[in-house]
Order: C-alpha cells, then structure tokens, then sequence
C-alpha cells in the first residue's frame, strides 16, 4: 500500500557502549557517556557542507538504526524497565528498540566538531548508542520547537531517586589508571554513572534478593570489561579489564581541544 | 560501506495543509493545524497492539519522511528562512526538509486515539505536516530526557514577536461558516495562526515593500483555498473556496468525542 523507503547511513557512531547490556535506557542519564558520530565524506551527501554551523548548538538530535536488533521482529507489546519488566505496553506507545521500523532518536551534548581527512568527527556526550551504531541525520536541538516542559506522560517518571550508590575497588581503580592514564576519572565517571542506573533486568534483581547470591554482572565501558556486582543497593566494580584500546583513544583525544 | 536500510511506512497522515506553501517552519507554531495519522492493521506490525498505552501522553513525536522533497538531491547547504534566506547554512545544521536522509522529526499534542475497523487514528494538533506524509515511527515525547529548557542555539531565536496580524473579510468569514458550519471557528483559528507566522518566501516580501503591490498568495489550509494578502505588516485573508470536504470531515469528526 505504501511505497518502502531505502535510507543510506551518513555515517556510524563510535560508543563507549559495546554491547546492550548497560546501555542507560534514555540519552541524558550518563552525562559522561562519550560517542563521536564519525561522517565520511565520500557518502555523496556534501557532508562536509551539511555540517556546516552546527558547532553554534549546544545540543543535537541523532536519528540512528537499532541496527542489533532483529529489524523482521513485528513486536506490538512490549515489556518496558521502568515498569518493573512485567507490564506490557505498546512499542510505539515506549522508546523501546524493539519496534515496528528500527529508528532511534536521542539528544545529546555537542562537545566539538572536528573535520578529518576523509571524514567528520562529531563528538558528543550524554548518549545511549551501542558502539557501530549508523547513523541516518543529524538536527539541531530547537528548545522553543522541542523543550515541552508541561507535557505529561503516563508512567514515565525520573528516576534520579532510584540510582544506585557505586564505589570501585583497589583492583578496578588501578587497572583503569594504569590503562587510562589521564583519562581514567572521566572513565570511572561514565563507569559510575552508566552502573548507577542498574542496568540489571528485573528477574536479576529479583533473583538475587531471594537467593542472596552474590552475582557477578559484566559490562562493556569505554573499551573496558567492567565486572560489578551489588549488594544490598550498592553497585561495586569489582575489576575492569581493558579490551578495546583503540576505542579509548577513538573516543578521547587530548591533541584536538575538546570541550570537557 | 554502510548498508542501507528499507523501511516500511506504518501510517499515513492526513492534514490541514494541502501544499508545501503555507506549513509552518516548526510544530506548535500553529496550535490549532490539526492533523489524523492513519495507521493501518494490515502492515505486519501489530499495530493495534502497538499503540496500546499511547493514550496516557500528552505528546508524541511523529517520524515521518519529507515525501515531496527530491531524495537524490543532495544539498550540502540550505537557506533558513529565518535568517531572512539569504545566508547559507548546512542542511544538518538546520531543520530543512532538505536534506541528506529526507527524515522529519515533529512533536505534536495527542488529542485522541479511535480504533476504526481497518485502521486506527492517532488524531494531534501543532503538526507541521504535509497531507498525506508516510509515518516511520511513533514515540511517546518524555519530558526527562527529551525537555533541555538550557539548551542554546546559533541563531535560532522564538518568533513569537514577528507574527503578522491577521483579519478575515466578511466574504472569507461567509464562505467558511457556510461550508464548515459549527467547525468554522477551528477552522479560522487555524489559519489565522497559520498565516500569523507570515509564510511567503523572503524575496516575495521584499519585492512587495519595493513595488508597493498587493499580491495575492494562496494557501492550502483545512480544504479551503484561501487566498490572502499583507499589506503594512497586516494580513488580510481575502477569500476561502471549499476545495476538498472530505478533507475536512476526515479532520474534524465531532461524532468521536475529540478532546477540545
């Protein structure tokens, strides 16, 4: 009945969040959350021009594909987080990935615009993109046309009461520093942020107060295997393992002045 | 390098406004432009389902494609109107329908959710659409992550100040209560606060204030051809000829109890 539409990518973002699991379900949650949205310029797509101006907004929106999800999967209910993971509500009436077209959208914080050999690099914060995202357009945050301060919503509140306490040990403090170097505060920082949000499914939580197993979780941060665990509400990173040098330097380069 | 992607339109839109000319540049500029997105139950995506729970929110973002824009043409620069059209900016700096992916991205107020036979109706006002607009994607608008009241931008200021005044003739305001009847006050109010955020084009203005000619523009807004003029900064809607009915009863149905 209505005609498909072929989209091609601009560009794929580079995420301090290699897999799902620990992703914050929402951009703006782990401020420190670092990504650069790299765009090549050999896509046709003038992007070289297309960019031009947008480093006078603080805040962009990223239209991207939840390219790990299953794209054949026609899921109409969905089990949202933030209602405890057994409430089902329609995927278009959530910001759930799992929905009838791919599409994602969050807003994150413009930190600098950097314009490379072959393509552009856009760095940003705030984000809740899975490493390898692509990328299909880039617009400026509008606060007069975007920020609705008195919309309501149904059963979506902040959650800024429910975040967990975390603290590292010895072990992952040194391995990071080792590893990270001067980067390691801002490492730990998104480390604390992304884990303070428990990223742990419902049935983990609930499993783990009736057994009072002490399970380990593992997540991929910032090129690092982090393992924690949690305690009576409080998060502990336990050790991280660097895995992705590379991925630490993509996402932190001190010789191009970027923002804080 | 990057795969492309397919997507499948869920819905189509139907709008008050019949032509490219005469939409406002953003969502909720025009309170009242009043719009039906039709997503059908035969397009594999469990659409009733789908829309479960929507009706809880005040606001929902609209992912819709800019399907009477050029698709292959790719433009690396654009001229805002609202830098007067004569300065270029990039196409992802803006929020031109001109662009690299002919992706739209709208906030608009849910009004009402009706399940038809075939179809369900997600009824919304502030739209900034298109008749007949394919929609990608619903998502409920959340305040927490979606709201940044400190976001700053470039040099895109509220224009809340540059409205035009406009007045209707006694022949304009005949034709619409004859053909609209009860609706008819909506259906000023609409494009009264259309034709408010002053539509023509830079140099049609300009070429005014230098030939002193009362021009005559039309517009496409709820079914009715209006034609207007501006003369001193007023604007004067001149005539209305009914030109699509059904558009009108598709838009305003008073037999299914629309909120406001």
């Amino acid at each position: 009945m209505m005609d498909p539409i072929t989209l091609e990518p601009i560009g794929k973002i580079t995420s301090c969040y290699g897999q799902k699991f620990g992703i914050p379900r929402q951009p703006g949650l782990a401020r420190r959350a670092r990504a650069v949205i790299q765009l090549p310029y050999d896509q046709g797509a003038q992007i070289k021009e297309s960019v031009r101006g947008l480093e006078g907004f603080s805040h962009i929106w990223v239209v991207f594909v939840f390219h790990k999800n299953n794209a054949t999967k026609r899921v109409g209910l969905v089990r949202p987080p933030r209602l405890g993971g057994e409430k089902k509500v329609g995927a278009l009436a959530s910001r759930s990935p799992n929905r009838p077209n791919p599409i994602g959208l969050s807003v994150v914080e413009l930190l600098a615009l950097h314009y490379r050999k072959e393509h552009v690099d856009i760095v940003v914060q705030g984000g809740d993109f899975l490493d390898t995202t692509p990328v299909l357009d880039i617009k400026p945050y509008l606060p007069y046309a975007d920020s609705l301060t008195s919309a309501t919503t149904a059963w979506v509140e902040p959650i800024k009461d429910l975040r967990l306490t975390v603290s590292f040990s010895e072990l992952a403090l040194k391995a990071i520093s080792a590893e990270a170097k001067n980067h390691s505060e801002l490492i730990c920082e998104c480390i604390r942020e992304s884990l303070s949000l428990d990223p742990r499914p419902s049935f983990g939580k609930t499993k783990q107060t009736q057994c009072q197993q002490k399970r380990e979780w593992r997540s991929l941060i910032f090129g690092f295997d982090v393992i924690w665990t949690v305690t009576d509400g409080l998060c502990r990173v336990e050790n991280a393992v660097l895995k992705n040098r590379g991925l630490v330097e993509s996402l932190i380069d001190d010789q191009n002045g970027f923002k804080n």
